[in-house]
């Protein structure tokens, strides 16, 4: 089982590794900068490049891990050969491959990667698609090695699930940023709000996220809401607040 | 230890079980519904009233827990007495006490509660303030048998407090609930979200939220970012997708 990582970025980086802990070996990393690409492979202790004309043409795995804007054009700079070649996108479809493999597929984790931060794979949901279902079959067997949460999901609906991940974890965590950036003004240590950060999590593994919601907005107590905009001068952050706290209310209406 | 409860929403319950839990009698519980008053008293074992006039005069400790529009009404309606009058509510200034008691202060604990999820008081942190320091020396005995993260702030510093923890706990609680609708209308389980939400939250104890932030925005990826505007069709998702992409991509380029 021979792969080659064309990407080197934090989800393939964090993919590779964990590829390569159980047993599968990663022939060769590109990427289109020698910084990244050379960080990578001395990590995985492989050969790396920038040109796609010296890509290995004899691996069995082709992963292509780049952003939306380049996939295409990457793809399309690969000369054709016999390997699954798959990509790592929520919001790209399959069909990118097609008209330039034969054998193709989607592996999309459902999880935020760092470079830095090591991450278990064991209970990461991953979706595949595949372009025949011998190549699912084949696939599936793969992703297995990786994870105990393996299921196929179309791009159709893969779209949507990214979208969702994009609320879930970008825009809450980029929330988190600016409560800190609050706090850090204040001269407040930011971490006070972990246990509170842990809370909020742990009660929706319990109850949905619309039953657990608390706070001024949901109560409407027009007396906070209009003492925290008050308190707010990053026009930006009054907006969030405005449009959220009325989010808010909206949806506890709806029910 | 003698305990009178003025209000019996979220935060009453949690905290007036907490308080029976580690030895202090909770005397009364008023409310202005007799369905609150009486649902928290049957759980405590004690007497209730919907009537302001016949609060019992002799508790130590009276604790204000109503929402911020009713806060002031509702103590200018009890009598003066010799105990000591807190509130809990983070945005309301100490300072709501002042010719109504002659011993008050605030205990203002940063979590999220739901009348019916139990909560471990001990790592919540409390932040109190007090109106002499013998009455906060007072308190502060009161508190730390409740938890072990106990410490003074101010009223000008736990406005900004509660700010932030909305931000940090109401909206990203919010969002959850946003990313579930979307997974819901696609009949994809919405707890597949878990590990990545789980994710999200345990990078942040190890790095702080802006340098784990990922995803299409911070790498203003506009080829992702058209076609998730183009899939959302509620104009309020709409334009909370547009705001956090933007103010994560702002956030990147300061720093």
């Amino acid at each position: 089982m021979k792969i080659v990582f064309v990407g080197a970025g934090n989800l393939a980086t964090r993919l590779s590794l964990a590829m390569q802990r159980v047993g599968m070996q990663i022939g060769q990393v590109y990427s289109h900068t020698a910084e990244s690409a050379g960080q990578l492979a001395g990590r995985l202790g492989c050969p790396w490049t920038t040109d796609l004309s010296v890509l290995q043409p004899d691996a069995d795995l082709y992963v292509f891990s780049l952003k939306g804007t380049v996939l295409e054009e990457v793809i399309a700079g690969v000369k054709p050969n016999n390997g699954l070649w798959i990509h790592t996108a929520g919001s790209m479809p399959m069909t990118v491959f097609e008209g330039h493999a034969s054998r193709y597929g989607v592996l999309y984790p459902l999880q935020t990667f760092s470079k830095g931060r090591e991450v278990n794979f064991d209970v990461i949901p991953l979706f595949l698609e595949a372009n025949t279902d011998k190549e699912g079959a084949y696939f599936k067997n793969i992703a297995t090695a990786l994870s105990e949460n393996v299921r196929f999901l179309s791009s159709e609906k893969r779209r949507h699930l990214h979208l969702a991940a994009v609320f879930a974890c970008n825009f809450t965590n980029h929330i988190y940023t600016l409560a800190y950036k609050l706090l850090e003004k204040e001269e407040i240590p930011a971490e006070v709000l972990l246990p509170l950060i842990d809370e909020t999590v742990a009660k929706i593994h319990t109850m949905s996220p619309a039953a657990a919601q608390t706070g001024p907005a949901i109560r409407y107590d027009k007396n906070v809401i209009n003492k925290h905009l008050a308190m707010l001068d990053d026009p930006d952050m009054k907006a969030i607040y405005q449009l959220l706290s009325w989010s808010i209310h909206k949806e506890s209406q709806d029910e």
